[in-house]
């Protein structure tokens, strides 16, 4: 199956500049969002890993189903105010802007496993904040994956030698 | 499995007076995630749908593995600017404050029928908000299901004859 023709280039988006890659026509397609799930799953359920981290929102929608699939627990991360209990943060710069993530400080057990997992890996910078927030609280990132990889800007010089899923690429 | 045992209560937050059910410890235990998205999908399945319609950001959570389980396709709801095709807008009141929830207009064929999918039923506000959404851009919702019901807010007042899911309630 063709995924990347479930993708919608939307010019200028959030910013002027910024080709923003639109999944919303693949999710809602069934066969395309099962797809893209069963493609990913037989990609990591070869690493050991114990828990997925996944940045709110859109990684929500990719990251909840693997984890499901694979018998792990799910673990959000939020933008600043959104979760409820003692939080970990980290600042970091992406594509467009900076931002601030929030892990809960009792969200991983010393020692356990993780796989890191959102819709695109732009620059990079959200998945190594990830990366950051997660060791800060005592886990250990194995492998990371996306719908998609915007090869253009880089992404794995700044993730060194992390593992990167990504079925679809530009 | 006694799921509520799961959850844990958070007081005053995010603001004061709120007992804030915080589903964190659920869904990154692997058993408790599985067993509470098992029992939504028994339930749900019994409906015809074919999409399922979910706010941002916690909804995602269980609405993305129903959705992939049962073979429907995903459309997410978003607060203001996140969305990045044109969309269809509500606003409505909240158990705390106000909210403006937005869709994409074609997110949904028309007679397509939906199923809503949240975390948490409190006032039954934001639930309603998503049944506007849903007929404004030509689709039917059938039914809905959540994690949580705090029956203690009525919630079912308001959504008249929908029928509702929600394995845990308070």
């Amino acid at each position: 199956m063709d995924l990347k023709s479930f993708i919608r280039d939307i010019p200028d988006f959030p910013q002027k500049g910024v080709i923003f890659r639109d999944i919303t026509p693949l999710i809602k397609n069934p066969e395309a969002f099962k797809y893209a799930v069963d493609t990913i799953v037989e990609e990591v359920k070869k690493f050991d890993f114990d828990l997925v981290v996944c940045p709110e929102a859109r990684g929500f929608i990719i990251g909840a189903p693997i984890a499901y699939l694979l018998g792990k627990g799910f673990v959000p991360v939020r933008k600043p105010g959104k979760l409820p209990y003692k939080t970990v943060s980290d600042t970091y710069e992406l594509e467009y802007g900076k931002a601030e993530l929030h892990i809960h400080e009792d969200a991983i057990q010393p020692g356990q496993k993780v796989l890191i997992v959102d819709d695109v890996l732009a620059t990079g910078g959200t998945a190594l904040a990830l990366k950051r927030l997660v060791e800060k609280v005592g886990g250990e990132v194995v492998a990371s994956a996306f719908l998609i990889e915007l090869t253009y800007l880089n992404p794995r010089r700044l993730l060194n030698n992390l593992p990167i899923i990504a079925p679809i690429k530009y």
